[in-house]
C-alpha cells in the first residue's frame, strides 16, 4: 500500500515538510507496513521556496540585495538539490514586509532586489529558475528588476530613471542590449496566480496599488507611469505588455518580466506540481492526503489540495485533505477532486494554542482519518 | 446498509436526538440510500429524561415539589411513550441549581422533592422508574425521599424527623410501614456511577459534601449523622447500607434509596442501553455512530460512547464517535472499542460561536466521515 502525502505549510505553524511528517506519524500508527511518500508542497506564494528546498534536499542561499526603499538588506532564495533549480520569492529582496507602514510608498518603491536574487541564480548555474511573486511592496512594472539584470531603462537626458513606479514617467528608451546574456539559457518560470492587466482599472495600481501604501492619487499617478511604460515598450520592442493577462501581478513585475527572453507566467501550484514530479509519485498510489492551514471556497482557486487533487484524479486516485481550519463554505472541492476533508483543531484555545499544537492536533487527525480509512465499508 | 446513530447530547448545545438528527444529515448527503436508526443516547446523567423520551416517543409531566430549602417549585420528568417507564432525574426537584450558591448547606437540605416526583411517577401508573442521581444540592442521604414516600423517621419524641442531613442525627427510628405499597410492584433503576460508601472518609460527606457548600466542619457533623442513619436503620430494618458500593452517591441517596422494596444501582449508560434496546437496534447493523461534547480519557468511565461501543463491539461492529471536542488523551478510547473520533470544530471562535455552529459542525463532520467511510480501502 502506497500513501502519497502533499500537503501545503500551515501558515505560522508547520513548513509543508512538517506538516507531511505529522500526517504520516499518525497515518503510521494505524498503517505500520503502509509506504509514505512525503511530498512538501507550496502554490507559488509563502512557503514555496522552503517546500521546494525540502521536496528536492536543496539548500538556501542568502545573499545581498537592494530593499524595496534602496538600503542594503539580505535575502536568501533556494537552490534544489541538483543544483538545477533555483527557487525565488520576490517578497524576500522586495516584500512588503521589508518596508514599515509609514514609510509605504509604491511610487518609490523597486523591485531591483529581485533582479538581483535572479542575478545571484545565474551565478549558481542554474538552468531554471522558479520565481514566486506575491507579497511585493512595488509597482514598478519590475523595472528595478530589469535595471539590476542590465536592461537600460532611460530617461530624456539618456539616464538611467530612478527607483519606484512614479520614475517611470521620465522613462524615453528601454535597452535591453545589457541584458545579462545568462538569461538566454535559462527558463524563468514565474508563479502567477492573477490574470490582472497591467493597466487601467483591473490592473496592478489600481487592484494592488492600495494594498501597498497607494492613496487614490497615488493610483492615478503609478497607472499612468506604467502605461507610458508599456508605450515605450511597445514602440522600442515591438511587445505587448499591457494587455497580457497576469502582467499586472506584483505590482506589474509580471509585466516586466516578459521582457526577459524566456519567460513563462504559470500558476503557481501547477509549477511546483511539476517541479516535484507529482504526477510521477501518485499514479500508483492507493490514497493521496493533502492538506492547508485554512480551506474555503478560495482554495479552488490555485490553491494547493485542489492542484494535488486534481493531480490524483487524472490517475482516479482517492484524496484526504487534513486543514487547520475549514470555513462553511468549503464544500465546493469536493467538486474539485478532493473526497474528504478533516479539520484537526480538537478544542477551543487561544489563537497561539491552536497554532502550537498544531503538530499534535494533526497527528491526532491523521490517525484517525488512518483509522475509518482501514475500516473500509463492511457491507453497501 | 444499516447505520445506528446513538450519540449523547452535546451540553448547552444540542439534545442527543438533534445530535443524532444532524449527524444524519451529514451522513445521508453521501450514503441517500441507507437506513438510518437514530438513538437519543445518556448516561443517566443530565440530559436523561430528554434523551429517553425522545428514544421512545415519551413526554413530560410537570408536578408541584419541594425544592432543596424546602420552597416549593414546579420538577418535570419524564414518561416513555408506552406509558410504562418513567425517568427521573433528581436534580429536577433537588438540584444544586435550585439553591442560590449563598444558601448552601446540605446540613438543611432536603431530597423530599425527589421523593415526590417518584410518587408522581406511581400516580402515573408506570412499572418501572429509571432514577438519575446527579446534581443534587442534598446529602440526607435520601431521608427526605424516603418520608415523601411515607416512611416514618422519627426523633425519640416519635416526631418526624426535619429537612437536612443535619436532622439525621436526632433520627432514633425508622418504620417503613407506611411505605407507599405502590413501590412493591414498581422496579427502580437507579443511574450510579460511583462506588463510594455512605460514610467516611469516601462517604458522601467527605466527597461530595464540599461542592454543595459544607464545610470542614459541616463535613464531620454530615458524616456523624449518616453514620447514625446507618445505625438506627441496620438496627430497625437489619439493612446495611453503610457499606455497600455506591451508598455514598448523592448526598446518601444512593443509601437511602435501598431501604425501598426493589431498587437497583446500576451504571448509568447501561440502564439507557438497555432502556432503548440498544443491543437489538445495532446487532444488524453495518456502522455504529455515536458520540458527546467533549471526549478525553474519563470518557472510558460510564460515559455514552464508550457504552454504545461496547455494546457495537459484542457484535463486532464497527463504531465512529463524532464529539464536539476532544482532549489531548482521549486515545484510551481506542481499546474500549471506539474505532476512529472525529472532533467537529472547524474554526476557531467565541465559546458561544462553537456552541451555536454544533449542528453545522456536525453535518460537515459526519458528511466527509461518511465519504471516506465509503472510499474505503481501494488495496492494502
Amino acid at each position: 500500500m502506497k500513501i502519497v502525502i502533499a500537503p501545503d505549510s500551515f501558515k505560522e505553524s508547520l513548513t509543508a515538510l512538517e506538516v507531511a511528517a505529522a500526517i504520516e506519524i499518525g497515518l503510521k500508527k494505524v498503517l505500520p507496513d503502509a509506504e509514505y511518500i512525503k511530498v512538501p508542497m507550496a502554490d507559488g506564494g509563502e512557503g514555496t521556496v522552503q517546500s521546494l528546498i525540502d521536496a528536492t534536499d536543496g539548500r538556501l542561499l542568502e545573499v545581498a540585495v537592494t530593499a524595496p526603499l534602496g538600503n542594503q538588506t539580505t535575502a536568501a532564495f533556494g537552490i534544489s538539490g541538483d543544483g538545477k533549480t533555483a527557487i525565488i520569492e520576490m517578497a524576500a529582496a522586495s516584500g512588503l514586509h521589508l518596508v514599515p507602514p509609514s514609510e509605504r510608498n509604491p511610487l518609490q518603491t523597486t523591485s531591483y532586489g529581485t533582479g538581483e536574487l535572479i542575478k545571484a541564480a545565474l551565478d549558481a548555474g542554474v538552468e531554471k529558475i522558479i520565481l514566486g511573486i506575491g507579497g511585493s511592496a512595488t509597482n514598478d512594472g519590475g523595472a528595478g528588476m530589469l535595471q539590476a539584470l542590465g536592461a537600460k531603462l532611460l530617461d530624456a537626458g539618456q539616464q538611467p530613471v530612478g527607483f519606484g513606479g512614479g520614475s517611470l514617467q521620465a522613462l524615453a528608451e528601454v535597452d535591453l542590449s545589457g541584458l545579462d546574456p545568462r538569461l538566454q539559457a535559462v527558463e524563468i518560470e514565474v508563479a502567477c496566480d492573477v490574470n490582472n492587466p497591467l493597466c487601467g482599472e483591473k490592473g496592478a495600481s489600481a487592484v494592488f496599488g492600495p494594498q501597498k501604501g497607494a492613496s487614490p492619487e497615488m493610483v492615478v499617478e503609478l497607472d499612468k507611469a506604467l502605461n507610458h511604460f508599456a508605450t515605450v515598450v511597445q514602440r522600442d520592442l515591438a511587445l505587448d505588455i499591457n494587455n497580457k493577462a497576469g502582467a499586472g501581478a506584483a505590482g506589474g513585475m509580471g509585466g516586466g518580466l516578459l521582457l526577459l527572453p524566456d519567460v513563462q507566467l504559470k500558476a503557481g501550484v501547477q509549477i511546483v506540481i511539476d517541479a516535484v514530479k507529482l504526477a510521477d509519485k501518485v499514479q500508483d498510489a492507493d490514497l493521496v492526503v493533502t492538506g492547508e492551514g485554512r480551506m474555503d471556497a478560495q482554495s479552488i482557486h490555485g490553491k494547493t489540495p485542489v492542484g494535488v487533487a486534481q493531480t490524483a484524479k487524472a490517475f482516479g486516485k482517492p484524496v484526504i485533505a487534513i486543514v487547520g481550519c475549514l470555513r462553511e463554505d468549503y464544500e465546493v472541492v469536493y467538486a474539485k477532486g478532493i473526497d474528504a476533508v478533516f479539520p484537526i483543531i480538537r478544542q477551543l484555545g487561544s489563537m497561539e494554542d491552536i497554532l502550537k499544537n498544531g503538530h499534535d492536533n494533526l497527528v491526532s487527525a491523521a490517525q484517525n482519518v488512518g483509522r475509518i480509512y482501514q475500516m473500509g465499508i463492511v457491507e453497501k
